[in-house]
């Protein structure tokens, strides 16, 4: 039997916190046919939330070391405030959305990041992600929508990278679909020329990444973002896109990700 | 075809909030056989977050006045901490919890309480509870655990109390299954001395509700629980118990009510 079709977005923290934006992405996303999931992610919005509580944000290299403190925040931001809107804006859309961190269903397991020479506190290394249980979701019409949050399935909660779930949720369910994944985030695409939104790449492939890292071209954040694409590919999954997040189902110009 | 059973629980705000208390629910949930489902409030964690972030609680006759603020924060207390909390507990405990609010797969659809003397803001009555996506959660072996939130499904949370998910939930369910809904909370069970834990009252029949509020034995918050209680076996519910939260599946006494 060919397999189904199924497209997993993935929605950075800054398009999130952006009422617009976000009404935006999610008509986009809502017209998407076919089954689909939702991964989100909140960053800015758990930042500003230990702002209020007078929490200081602990960093190593732009990464979050998640204390107690702050894995308190992120269950409350991500996995309630920012999961509980979208879903309820994509309920008033047409679209049965169920919002679920990892623990939900046992959908992501994971194992608390063994210290070395940071202790990165709560955050987790994703160890499985249960696709038959988001298989049984999709089959009765529901839309998974996946908060950056995983378990231990010993009672710990754990903090993860959305685009890692994205990833590896992507890779799981290419057992059973033919899978689409998509990043969206604020820009057109992967751009050759930060400052020229019209300078989006067309095609990147695995190939290529060595002299793009060397030019400079790709930097920063989008090297393990592309890192977790071609992993994506690698695993099964058949198509790779990155793109502007408010206009996920839109003729416009984006990045295709290709081994 | 007759009926299945399943258990409601529903648990209040103080036990939720004490982590042994918590644990020993959860350890008693999880011994429940069959199928089950766990409702919590989360009030008074609530009302400790709306604190750190010097939000003036608005209460009107001991009921809360949801304002944006308050949403904002009941959102990410109950759907968020409290609710994913429990349900990484369950998990831990071999329970397949899956967190839902009523925004989630539309499980229960509300409107927002209409203003009369009182703008109560965004607290939610219950239009319908989805039991048909209940049912189906149920039959794939999932126990859902619901936070006491709705949404009207054109985009808005609602808060909803508790008790009242409880009993339409257990009201609705009972098309489908013989419904044994218990209210767990820190006593006993309905005592007939405040001050004397072992003066629990064993039954409590409709008819002699008249009684009973005159003589002051049952006054407070204990009248509209009971409301709910008598509601939700009209409406089909096979059993409704009252009793200590921590000793939900043990031998011991507690008060049934029956009509």
């Amino acid at each position: 039997m060919p397999k189904d079709k199924l497209t997993i977005v993935k929605v950075g923290g800054k398009v999130v916190e952006n009422h617009d934006e976000l009404n935006q992405l999610l008509d986009s996303f809502a017209r998407i046919k076919g089954a689909k999931m939702l991964v989100h992610g909140g960053g800015a919005l758990a930042g500003k939330m230990l702002q209020r509580l007078g929490i200081e944000p602990q960093m190593h290299q732009g990464r979050r070391i998640t204390d107690d403190a702050t894995l308190e925040v992120v269950t409350m931001v991500y996995g309630g405030l920012v999961n509980k809107q979208i879903v309820a804006q994509l309920q008033a859309r047409g679209v049965n959305a169920i919002g679920l961190t990892g623990a939900d269903l046992n959908c992501i397991l994971a194992h608390k990041r063994p210290v070395k020479d940071i202790d990165y506190g709560y955050a987790g290394d994703v160890d499985a992600v249960n696709a038959k249980a988001l298989k049984a979701l999709l089959k009765e019409g529901a839309v998974p929508v996946l908060a950056p949050l995983t378990h231990d399935q010993k009672g710990q909660l754990l903090n993860t990278n959305a685009d890692t779930i994205a990833g590896q949720a992507a890779a799981a369910m290419s057992h059973y679909f033919k899978v689409r994944l998509i990043f969206g985030f604020e820009k057109n695409g992967v751009l050759s020329d930060l400052n020229d939104e019209n300078s989006v790449i067309p095609l990147i492939r695995e190939s290529e990444m060595e002299q793009l890292t060397q030019t400079g071209t790709v930097a920063d954040g989008m090297l393990p973002k592309l890192k977790n694409c071609f992993d994506a590919l690698h695993s099964g999954v058949q198509k790779v896109q990155i793109r502007k997040a408010t206009a996920i189902g839109d003729k416009v110009l984006f990045t295709r990700i290709k081994l």
